[in-house]
């Protein structure tokens, strides 16, 4: 990067954090947040479905407002803060999806991919960047690849026209370590931007955070209080806390930012996100937080610990898509549990 | 320090955590968390009202139970975990306190003062030591002493006999690095061990805890899920998963921390630890935690944005014992606020 980068912070209360409340925020709940989040001087305010555009559906979760509804009722709200959209290929099209969001006002699409499937991000990012639309690339599941594998990966998405690439901790699996190895590697490694979006299973959102600024991040994913699942977001009061203490500059005011979170915590955030047992194991072995529901419901069936559960799907490296897993390692632990309990 | 230090984990649930009920935890409460912190393998569990022994008052709160029968009822469970108490000369005195408590079955004393009165730890430490009796010395606020102070009155301690000095991030206002630079500089300058006790006001409580460590210090104090007043402690689930992360041996058993939180929420967490608009202003003031309450009253009585009156307070580097300055700033600023509203 030349010149001196200025940070950006992405709020995504408005898209990450409508997974903690089922894909449920409403026209006031978008309306509010967005003037909060507006007035504290975020530079992008990210709305959806959890799962981006076009995700409502009955397999993960119906949205409460059509993605033209939410879109609209935020960017009503939005003077100098830019509003963003995320899109997964295979949840997203370009006719059915992009388009229609464009209109709406998107100012700018994140289109992710598996952190080893960038290719799959191809199409999108070079018809829109072909529209003249600001388009950035996202790693999800960041944690499992190396840092030469996420370079090549993040490349590919420069070599499409991304002008950034933000690696997803979708975990909550990094350590500050780990972070400044990885966000540095890509920063000088690539020509565009790099950010990084932590979530607080191990505890370390927070710090993560200013780990990737220290190592050279220009984009920070935070949340109003952490809103997310389970163990949450990077909670934008605290990294806007950590940013005063120390004296980094960015647009965000921290009391706008606390203000901020205020007003979430007020109109939607019914649990400010906690850790728990299944919250953290699944942080331990890396295994995608949307996992931690259907191994409760595993554990409760077949009587086994859904920390062992996590900790062997973690061993077998598993990603969403591979929920049929949690059954399999269920039913295994529960035999070798049984054979044990006759010896 | 000489050979390999082992790392002690000090769970102080039952004493600091105190503060989060008032210092209302009940003999059952005691027994059932006693009993799982001894199965997690901590080495020390830390017992009593808030502010140690003695300090059960109308003043600053009546316990459920006396001194005596919380450290008798701990005591009970315990096998190879060792039955801690704090002593905060003041509060506690050497006959009427320390006396009664060592006849309860206590193994460890901690004599804690603010971190530039090391001097008044004296007669406590001297006595303890020469009773035979394991003392450690704590340095509470510790934030607001550089290193050099911190080496010279942890010295202090080290020459009374105190066979260990903690320093108490009373305020949640250390960020990592100077974590690294004050307890890497008592590790260097003593020759008894360094122990650091953490908050969360600034969401760092956790890696803050690793960073003492990396940085050689050999005891850290926990709480289950962070149970301690305003934003709390560090977790002992979360402190434990980033050992284990971090292939870092102490005698704790990951499961069993893991355990020993769902206990302590089950019981008697009613409501985990999180961060709000005051507790995060408390963490970048380095205000006491106990000031969060007043500066919520004052706000109220004079109408005065809370975080303004903490930063302030912040700014006028108050202590405990000074809570009357509270009022004095708050009305200061409601004098200001009125002033610059009839320009």
């Amino acid at each position: 990067m030349s010149g001196a980068p200025k940070l950006s912070i992405c709020d995504t209360t408005l898209r990450d954090g409508n997974h903690a409340v089922a894909h449920q925020l409403g026209r006031a709940d978008i309306s509010a947040y967005a003037r909060a989040a507006e007035a504290a001087g975020v530079d992008v305010v990210e709305v959806g479905h959890g799962n981006g555009l076009g995700a409502s559906s009955i397999q993960v979760g119906m949205a409460a407002l059509s993605d033209a509804e939410m879109l609209r009722t935020a960017k009503a709200e939005l003077r100098t803060a830019r509003l963003g959209v995320l899109s997964i290929p295979g949840f997203a099209s370009v006719e059915r999806d992009l388009r229609p969001a464009l209109d709406c006002g998107v100012d700018e699409v994140r289109v992710g991919a598996h952190c080893t499937e960038a290719d799959v991000t191809r199409q999108q990012v070079t018809m829109l960047r072909a529209m003249g639309v600001a388009v950035k690339g996202m790693l999800l599941m960041s944690h499992m690849a190396s840092a030469a594998k996420l370079v090549e990966q993040a490349r590919l998405m420069q070599s499409y026209g991304a002008e950034a690439v933000i690696l997803m901790d979708s975990a909550g699996a990094y350590t500050p370590e780990k972070v400044r190895e990885k966000v540095g590697e890509l920063v000088e490694n690539l020509d565009i931007a790099v950010g990084f979006h932590a979530h607080n299973n191990l505890g370390m959102s927070v710090v993560n955070s200013m780990a990737a600024i220290e190592a050279g991040a220009t984009i920070v994913d935070v949340t109003a209080r952490g809103f997310g699942a389970g163990a949450g977001n990077a909670p934008i009061e605290l990294v806007a806390a950590n940013l005063h203490v120390g004296q980094i500059e960015t647009g965000v005011q921290l009391f706008g930012a606390l203000d901020a979170a205020d007003v979430a915590q007020e109109r939607f955030v019914k649990h400010v996100p906690t850790n728990d047992s299944v919250t953290i194991a699944s942080g331990i072995a890396g295994v995608f937080s949307g996992f931690a529901a259907p191994v409760r419901r595993a554990s409760a069936r077949f009587g086994v610990d859904p920390r062992k559960i996590l900790l062997e799907l973690g061993n077998r490296r598993v990603v969403a898509g591979q929920e049929d897993t949690i059954i399999e390692v269920a039913m295994s632990l529960a035999a070798e549990q049984q054979a044990s309990s006759r010896v």
